[in-house]
């Protein structure tokens, strides 16, 4: 067994000099790291110089697929209970969510999706009225990215319902956008506005039917329910050859900004008054609220200047900068700690919360 | 909603002159007919001509890659309490089954497994020991296969542990073996033995831990524990092009032929005498029990003299024919009618009960 997977994984221990709050996610990007160096070990034995371009560790894996194309491949678990609750969330909205998630990892590559597979455990309660508003949801976005779904598997579920959405999509051989490319003194942006599906969330967890129905919250239950994936955004700026990096907002700016950090080896420093966000986001959503489904993307200084106001109607804001790894005050190499937050005249570690699955 | 479909997975009403246990999984063919309507219809508004060569309704999609090569892809859910119980089943051989499923979906289009990809949601309870062994089953058969691990999603799981594999393989172009393909006429023939898994099985249900440790068990819970993806015996077959259709044997032999059978339009008279099975297997394991992941396949009638006894140690027997689909005495076009056994002198609709998961 690895040294640190059973912290990780099992006992749930607190990691040295990290708030309780980081635990959970800073343990899946732990979790990830160790299971990609078994998984490298293991490839490495038998697959020199095969075709896997970019294996765990990104929005997507990369495969050589013809002279032309490279295929992109991504999965995201949709459960009951953690990523949705069924007396919060209309089936038809829970459908679009399952696979804006994994069209969203697809845009985070710059990539075009082409198929997806569902794999679906149905539990003994859940009515075919339900099920059927579910696919309803689900093929609306299918139709509107031009996806075909393409199979999948479907079983009983003995514990609430069961989603995998795998998308398959292509990119430009070679071209596909990794989170690994950025570099000390690019710029970082970002798409839309943040925090406004924890707003949302924020809004179901604490406020009654009636205050729900306000207008105050139309926007951000809006993008609850139906995040759109900027598919069109990512693909611009990989053809354009803007961005030197990328990740999708899934977890939240604070993690999702952690793990780019991480793959490309840099620090970075983020002005907080510079975050896009409605007036009524609390900075603290801004920063680490979830679901969003906007892209995160880094800039070589001299190309800032070609990229547009907007793309498809979605403004672009830049952020803040990549900086050395250990520029941040608090040093080390630990997830995280590379990452500072200026706010007015003082600078400071940025806290890294990620999104809290119900 | 399209008729039909509330019967089949909300209510759970009983079809027509089929007997209840049947209803499980004759609903899940009826509700996968339904999906790829539904998908085949949407996926027509806007994808004439598209790459798709095969979706919903075979053991893969098949997809065109490139001039010499077509992708497969499948997706297998393996649930806690649907698929498997963790005081029945060590983590190591979880794993090994989880990837197993997967790698015999591709064995049975005699395609090569190329990548894996997990997806995998962890409840609070398991230990980090658990979730290593489970790696290490699931590692050490990628090695026996050379499938690289090359990415997935993690999460946390309210509700028992859940994992989807997907796995990615290779077939020349146009040369999958389809479940489609089956002619009357064709022999029926499947590798190995049947019913094996499903003592094991029964063993762990109905026998005390002192009896399953009499050699009587052991060859059983082996194949319960750690079944063995065909994959030699299907590329083989493919290679020389001695096959019609193929399907692996995951759920039990009378449900997967009835699925063969559907797709192919045809139907099929088995004899029982001819089933290769232990003496210790009782009929009904070998024509109902599941898991066994052997290969099912037809070959048309001019090229059985080519087939060799064995692939790779593992017996090829033959155990019935190719009929029309309304020559059997019950006839119609319902899942099932069209399959006919024969028992010594007599001949009756065969049963089509399939693997009851717990």
């Amino acid at each position: 067994m690895p040294a640190g997977y059973s912290r990780s994984v099992g006992e749930r221990r607190l990691p040295i000099d990290l708030p309780a709050e980081n635990i959970l996610r800073l343990t899946e990007i732990q979790f990830v790291e160790i299971l990609r160096r078994r998984a490298g070990r293991h490839a490495r034995e038998f697959a020199r110089g095969r075709a896997l371009r970019r294996g765990i560790g990104d929005d997507c894996a990369v495969i050589a697929q013809s002279s032309r194309n490279d295929l992109l491949v991504t999965t995201d678990l949709f459960l009951e209970g953690v990523h949705f609750r069924r007396e919060w969330q209309d089936p038809d909205s829970a459908g679009h969510k399952a696979l804006a998630r994994g069209l969203s990892d697809i845009a985070a590559m710059g990539g075009t999706p082409r198929y997806a597979f569902l794999s679906l455990g149905l539990p003994p309660d859940l009515g075919a009225n339900w099920v059927d508003e579910f696919f309803r949801g689900l093929f609306k976005l299918a139709s509107d990215a031009r996806v075909i779904l393409a199979g999948g598997d479907t079983g009983r579920s003995r514990s609430g319902f069961v989603a995998d959405i795998i998308v398959v999509g292509e990119v430009p051989k070679g071209r596909a956008v990794l989170r690994s490319g950025a570099r000390v003194g690019d710029e970082i942006w970002v798409t839309g506005r943040l925090g406004l599906a924890a707003v949302g969330l924020e809004a179901l967890e604490h406020r009654t039917a009636r205050e729900r129905k306000s207008v105050r919250y139309a926007e951000a239950l809006q993008r609850f329910y139906y995040p759109q994936p900027r598919l069109r955004a990512g693909r611009y700026l990989r053809e354009r050859e803007l961005v030197s990096a990328m990740i999708d907002l899934s977890d939240g700016l604070s993690i999702d900004l952690a793990r780019l950090c991480q793959e490309s080896g840099v620090g970075a420093r983020v002005d907080e008054s510079a975050l896009p966000r409605n007036p009524e986001t609390p900075v603290r959503l801004a920063l680490h609220g979830g679901e969003d489904l906007e892209l995160l993307f880094t800039v070589p200084p001299g190309l800032a200047h070609a990229l547009p106001r907007s793309i498809a109607g979605v403004k672009l804001t830049r952020i803040g900068q990549v900086i050395r790894m250990n520029e941040g005050k608090s040093g080390g190499k630990k997830a995280g700690s590379n990452l500072m937050l200026v706010r007015g005249n003082k600078e400071m570690p940025m806290p890294v919360l990620g999104f809290q699955h119900f």
